[in-house]
C-alpha cells in the first residue's frame, strides 16, 4: 500500500516532526550561496542580469521584459465564459470577505487631554510573485491581487516567469485584468524577487513583495526581508484530516490526493479514531490513483509524506494535529465546530463533510495562502493588513508633560539617558 | 560645528540614502557566518553551547542559567520609591493603549448560510530579547512584555546576556516582576536568539521572539525566521525633526541629543524652513554636549549622523521625509495635526513642543519598538498582534457547495488539477 497507516499513536509524533522538516536539506547552504549571488548581480547589473537569468533558467530570451497591457484584456477576452464567470465569482467572494479586514485606526485620549492613536495606510506599492510552468495559478493571482487592492496600495505589479515561448500562462494575465493589475514582467525566481527589493531600469522597487515560489524564491524572499516586507516563507502544501467513524473514505481519500497532486514534497496525512477508515482509506487512495493524470508525482507524494494514524481518541487526534500546526486542517467528524474550537494551531480549518479543501483553495472567500511547515503556530493567512503598515500618534498638551514629565526624567535617568531627561526637563520651564 | 547644515535641499536626498544605509557594511557577511555557526552550535550542543559562549562573549562562568524567580521579587523591593511609581505609571500607560489592540475576529454568513471565519489566538510562548550592558533598559522589558500580557501568551521568557559579575541589571529584573515575567535567562547575543529558536535542556523553544539587539542579534533573528515569528530587524535608531520658525532651538537640539546619545550609529536629522533655527540648533547641540556624560559617543553620532537641512516649504520637508521613513518624527511646527495627515511613513510621530520623544519612549502609551531604516515604509511598531497568530474556518453546507461547486471545478480544471475538481464532483454526487 503507497500510503502507510500506523497504530500506534505514540510513534506518530516523531514522524509528524520527520514530514514538518521534509524540505531540510544539506543543499539548502548551497541554493541560498546561489541565490545570494543572483541578488548581487541584479544590484549591479539591473535588465541586463534580468534577461541572462531568464535566458539562462527558464530558456528564453526577453527583449521586452513588461507585458503589454493590451495583451491582458485580450486574453480576459479570449477566456471562455464558464471560466470568466467562475474567476468572477471567485473575485467577488475573496473581495467580500477581506474587505472585512481592513483595520480600524485606533485613538484614545489619555487622562490629560492628551492624544494617543494607531492610524494605518496601505503601503505605496507592492509586488506579487506568480510561479510559472506546472504551479502557474490564476486562483494565486486573486488570492494576492485581491488584498492589496483592498487595503488601497495604488501601484499593485506581479512578475512571473515566461514559458520556452516567452509567454504566460493567458488565464493567470486574464486574472491579473480582473483583479485590476496591469503592470506585469515576465521576469520569475530569485532574480525577479531582487529585482522587485532593489528596482531595476524596468522594474520600480516596491514594498511589500508576497506569493509562493520554490526554494529560490523563498530564500530569495528571506534574504530581502527587512530591505522589504514579505508575506511569509512558504514551503510544501499540506493538509492533516481528522476523521470518525461519520467520515466517508472516498471523500477523505480525494482530499488527500487533492493536497498530494500538488507537489511531490506535499504532505497528506489522515488521523482517525476509526478502524474501517484507516483500511479504507488506503484503499481507495489506489483506486483513486489508478486513472489520475499525475498519476507519477501524485504517487509519489502519498509515498513519501501520506500517513494515516489510528488514533485512540479526538482529542489525542487534536493534540497531534496542534503539535503538527497544520497548513490545511479538514475536521470531518459529527461536530466539527465543538473540535474546531479546541483546535489552537491551524491556517485554516475546513469543517465538515461538505467543505473541501477545495472550496478555500478557490472561492469560499478567506486566502489560500496560508502558514506551511509548523508557521501556523505564529502566523496566519495572506490578509489585507499584508499590504497596509500603521504609524502611532502622540500629541502630548503642557498639562499631560507637566503630570507625567516627572516620572520621565525618572526613568531616563535610571536607563543613564541624559539628554531624554533634560529633553522633559526644559520643556517644565517654558512659560506659557 | 560638528552638526552640518545643507543649505541646498536637492543635494539632501542623496544624503539621506548614505543616512538610511548607514549599517551596510562588508564586514555583514562575516558576522553572518559567525552568527550562522553559532546557531548550528547551539542546536547540536544546547546548553553546553550557551555556557561556552557566554565564558567566551561575556567574560563569565554561569552555572545556573536561570535567574532565581525569588531575585525578581528581591529587586523589585530593592527598587526606590520614586522609579517603583514611574515604572507604574508606565506599565499602566502602555497596558491601557495596548489592549485597545486587541484585534476583534470576523465572521461573516455567505449567501448560502455558509460560515466564513478570522480566529485570532495568542501565541503559546514568547521569548523577549533584553540587550546587555549600555543598552539594558527597565523600558525594554515593558515595552516587550506588556503586548505578550495582553495578547494572552501563557509562556512569556525573557533572555539578556549577564554584566561581568553574572548578574543582570537590577532594574530590569524589576521591570520584568512588575510585568509578569518570572522566567529569564542569563544568556544573550546570536545564542540566545538559538536557544529560543530551537530549545535545550534549559530552555524551552518559543513560537515568537521579539526584542532589540546588536548586529549579532539582528542577523539571528533573521536566520531563525521561518522556523519563530519576530518582531522585526531592528537597525540603529532615528529621529527626523520637520520644524518652522515657532521651534525652540534649545528644544529641537535636546531631542536631537536624546537619539544620537543612544549609539555612534544613531542618526539625527533637522528639516527645517526657518533660517534662523538651522543657524542656531547647531550651536545649541555644541552648547549642551559641553557637560554631557556621555560626550565622546553623542559627539560622534551627530558628527557621523546628524544633519540640518534648510528647506524651501513645509511639503518639501515632508517630502523629504516620507522618503527616508524615520523610525521617530517630530513636528514642531504650528499646525502638527495637518502636517501629520500627510505624512505617509513614519514609525511614530511627536505632535508638538510638548511631546517630546522621550515620551513615547517610556509611557506615552504607544510601543517604543518602532521600524528603523526606511522600514517604515511597510511595517509599524510592536504590537498586541505580534504575539497572536489568525486561523480561518469555512464551513460550508450542500447548498453552498452545490451553488459555488461547478465554479471550483471550472477553476480546478484550468490548473489541472484533477483531484481537487473530483474532491467537488463526488460531493455533489451525495444523496442527504
Amino acid at each position: 500500500m503507497l500510503l502507510k497507516l500506523l497504530s500506534d499513536p505514540r510513534a506518530a509524533a516523531p514522524l509528524l516532526v520527520a514530514i514538518e522538516n521534509r524540505t531540510e536539506s544539506p543543499k539548502l547552504q548551497e541554493v541560498r550561496f546561489t541565490v545570494d549571488s543572483i541578488i548581487e548581480r541584479v544590484k549591479r547589473e539591473g535588465d541586463k542580469a534580468l534577461r541572462d537569468y531568464t535566458e539562462r533558467f527558464d530558456g528564453v530570451a526577453i527583449n521586452e521584459l513588461r507585458v503589454p497591457p493590451e495583451a491582458l484584456e485580450r486574453a480576459w477576452q479570449l477566456t471562455p465564459a464558464p471560466l470568466q464567470q467562475a474567476l468572477q465569482l471567485a473575485n467577488e467572494r475573496i473581495r467580500a470577505f477581506h474587505l472585512q479586514q481592513l483595520p480600524n485606526n485606533l485613538e484614545i485620549n489619555g487622562p490629560y487631554g492628551e492624544t494617543l492613536k494607531r492610524r494605518w495606510r496601505p503601503v505605496h506599492r507592492a509586488g506579487l510573485y506568480v510561479p510559472g510552468g506546472r504551479a502557474s495559478y490564476p486562483s494565486t493571482v486573486l488570492m494576492n491581487a485581491i488584498p492589496a487592492l483592498v487595503a488601497g496600495v495604488k501601484q499593485r505589479v506581479m512578475v512571473t516567469p515566461p514559458g520556452a515561448d516567452g509567454e504566460i500562462n493567458q488565464t493567470v494575465l486574464a486574472a491579473a485584468h480582473l483583479a485590476g493589475i496591469d503592470e506585469i514582467y515576465r521576469v520569475g525566481g530569485a532574480q525577479a524577487i531582487a529585482a522587485l527589493a532593489f528596482g531595476t531600469e524596468s522594474i520600480a522597487q516596491v514594498d511589500v513583495i508576497t506569493g509562493p515560489g520554490n526554494l529560490y524564491v523563498t530564500l530569495a524572499k528571506k534574504a530581502v526581508f527587512g530591505r522589504v516586507g514579505i508575506d511569509s516563507l512558504a514551503g510544501p502544501s499540506e493538509v492533516l484530516i481528522i476523521a470518525d467513524d461519520s467520515a466517508d473514505p472516498v471523500l477523505v481519500a480525494a482530499d488527500l490526493l487533492a493536497q498530494a497532486e500538488h507537489d511531490p514534497l506535499a504532505a497528506a496525512i489522515l488521523l482517525t479514531t476509526s478502524p474501517q477508515l484507516a483500511q479504507a482509506v488506503p484503499l481507495e487512495v489506489e483506486r483513486q490513483l489508478e486513472n489520475h493524470p499525475r498519476k507519477e508525482l501524485t504517487s509519489a507524494s502519498i509515498r513519501d509524506w501520506g500517513l494515516v494514524v489510528l488514533c485512540n481518541s479526538i482529542e489525542e487526534a487534536a493534540e497531534l494535529s496542534d503539535r503538527f500546526a497544520p497548513e490545511h486542517l479538514e475536521l470531518q467528524v459529527k461536530d466539527p465546530e465543538a473540535l474546531a474550537d479546541r483546535i489552537q494551531q491551524a491556517g485554516a480549518i475546513f469543517l465538515g463533510k461538505y467543505t473541501p479543501e477545495a472550496a478555500g483553495d478557490y472561492l469560499a472567500g478567506p486566502n489560500h495562502t496560508l502558514p506551511t511547515s509548523g508557521t501556523a503556530r505564529f502566523s496566519g493567512a495572506l490578509s489585507v493588513e499584508t499590504f497596509m503598515h500603521h504609524t502611532s500618534l502622540i500629541g502630548f498638551n503642557q498639562r499631560a508633560l507637566q503630570a507625567t514629565g516627572p516620572a520621565i526624567m525618572e526613568l531616563a535617568a535610571s536607563e543613564g539617558l541624559h539628554s531624554h531627561r533634560e529633553s522633559v526637563r526644559l520643556r517644565l520651564e517654558i512659560n506659557p
